[in-house]
């Protein structure tokens, strides 16, 4: 009997046993028969494009699921149409592959974008297959928003609220347990954290209603001073920020005040994907609205002003690290 | 002093001192400030993507020159767009780099690029730079076509002649060479098949005249009869292929003639990145005038029939290996 595991892994093998079904049987995809794709959308719409590669030991470690690379490699980059006010329509996926790779991982690869384009209407255009001694997947996501409606990172005006999706920081501490660098012996608790790790969730439904209260926005992937520096300062604007409304889990909170962790390595910290984003204050209850709608956590916490700067109310904060970098 | 070579890399270093340069001012572009860009064409245009990787120790060799590598990422890619009758648009990069990278690599790389841009119109739209073990890059390509006038692999019917532009095999004794596979005693003839190894060449200008006259059409990657067989056999047709007109450059033929290299060998080997295209009889005489007013070879190499096989007039091949695949 021959296993999955077992078949010869080629190129033709792979498009047409386990990548095909990426496609939804779009045409303009020419079933992956051709050089390239066509890509077609209504002519009303805007369409936009961002890129992002992951790689091994440096976005993932080596060992982690296929379904964690899988939905870290895919929602990593929804993440950055969204924080353009985008709906995502497809993309195109190249995998460099190593011998540790079989039939069987990739079957697993390949299922999760299944479930998560499913999920999210969203379809695979093409691609490449090559090997590599370092396990990689780029990614070119396609995304539409509505005529000038493109929303940047430097429309935000003084006075404006800033707000950000979800939780911060569970991702980065879950990335410190991996590390051995924090032990954390309840299991529940040191789960939560790894989950978040494993499988960042931007705010693929709640962001495509509150695309019109935002005039900036940006994920957050450096850490969210990082990433409030380029939408604030970089557009020369300043920021003040109410530390007690930044959004932490109740378990980030209780290392916190356990001081196992510092607050400011945590908003140093990477891997949010969370959207951060300013709104005109008149549009403060309309998006408190739609969080409790949504039941999706969207937190006020803060305010633009001129001032150039990035002012803490609440804490004296000692920010060592300005912005979390892949090493590079 | 502080050298180029000796320059911190850093991404933002990277973007504003090396890749700025290449996104032609375009305002899609967000100058690299965004997240994403806006993909802008005319509507009366169809959009056309492809997207290939090339990696270290496969695609090319480690030490292989910035411009060679440049120039081969970017041309095999824009022979992609050339296969479904596009002209090059834009295209996004994401280069995972290692610590044999430095600043002056990375210059010479961008410079490559950016003459290349020049020459054919096309510029960076946006993408990502990593951190790797393997270096490698990876490039989605945007082209444009005609609404309705878009070439696929299947276009072709029978008595159609076939055509392939350039000349095949030359890339393919570069590589042999570097492989130490065959000696070449005189430089200037090892040069010139080395040269095409180091930068295919694809029919960028002429192509854009000879679509009209296509119905079907593919670039020689994987060899010239395996992606006849992608062109022929995919499409239910077969081909009788007159071995005397496939266009060999003159060492080439000495090194046939001389026993030193086998003629099957080159019909399978890779990388030449020409077209291989089918036209309908009558264009012949158009198809041969564009050849010599671009001073660019244009070769009848063959005639669609129904056979569903390959059959080689005026010699009889042993092809072992039908189609050159990069390990997969």
């Amino acid at each position: 009997m021959i296993t999955d595991q077992k078949k010869k892994l080629t190129e033709k093998l792979i498009i047409n046993k386990l990548l095909k079904k990426l496609n939804f049987k779009k045409t303009s995809t020419y079933n992956f028969q051709n050089d390239g794709s066509k890509i077609k959308y209504p002519s009303k719409k805007e369409l936009i494009v961002s890129q992002d590669t992951l790689v091994e030991n440096v976005h993932f470690f080596k060992n982690d699921t296929p379904e964690s690379i899988a939905l870290k490699s895919i929602r990593t980059n929804l993440s950055d149409i969204l924080s353009m006010g985008g709906k995502p329509l497809s993309y195109t996926m190249s995998i460099s592959i190593n011998n540790t790779i079989d039939y069987y991982w990739i079957k697993q690869f390949t299922n999760s974008l299944y479930k998560e384009q499913k999920k999210h209407n969203f379809y695979l255009l093409g691609g490449d297959i090559v090997n590599s001694k370092t396990l990689s997947i780029t990614i070119t996501v396609f995304g539409l928003v509505k005529k000038g409606k493109l929303i940047l990172r430097s429309g935000s005006n003084n006075n404006d609220d800033i707000w950000v999706t979800g939780e911060i920081g569970n991702s980065y501490i879950g990335l410190q347990i991996l590390k051995n660098k924090i032990t954390i012996k309840k299991k529940k608790i040191k789960d939560y954290f790894l989950k978040h790790y494993f499988f960042p969730s931007p705010p693929l439904v709640i962001s495509q209603k509150l695309f019109k209260f935002m005039n900036s926005a940006i994920d957050i992937s450096d850490g969210f001073i990082g990433d409030l520096e380029k939408l604030t300062l970089n557009n020369s604007k300043g920021a003040l920020i109410y530390v007690k409304n930044i959004p932490f889990s109740k378990y980030s909170k209780e290392l916190i005040n356990n001081k196992i962790i510092k607050i400011e390595n945590i908003l140093s910290g990477g891997d949010d994907y969370q959207l951060l984003f300013t709104s005109k204050k008149i549009y403060r209850n309309k998006i408190l609205h739609l969080s409790k709608k949504f039941k999706c956590k969207v937190s006020l916490v803060g305010e633009v002003n001129n001032s150039k700067k990035i002012e803490f109310l609440g804490l004296k904060l000692n920010i060592m690290k300005k912005s979390y970098v892949h090493r590079i």
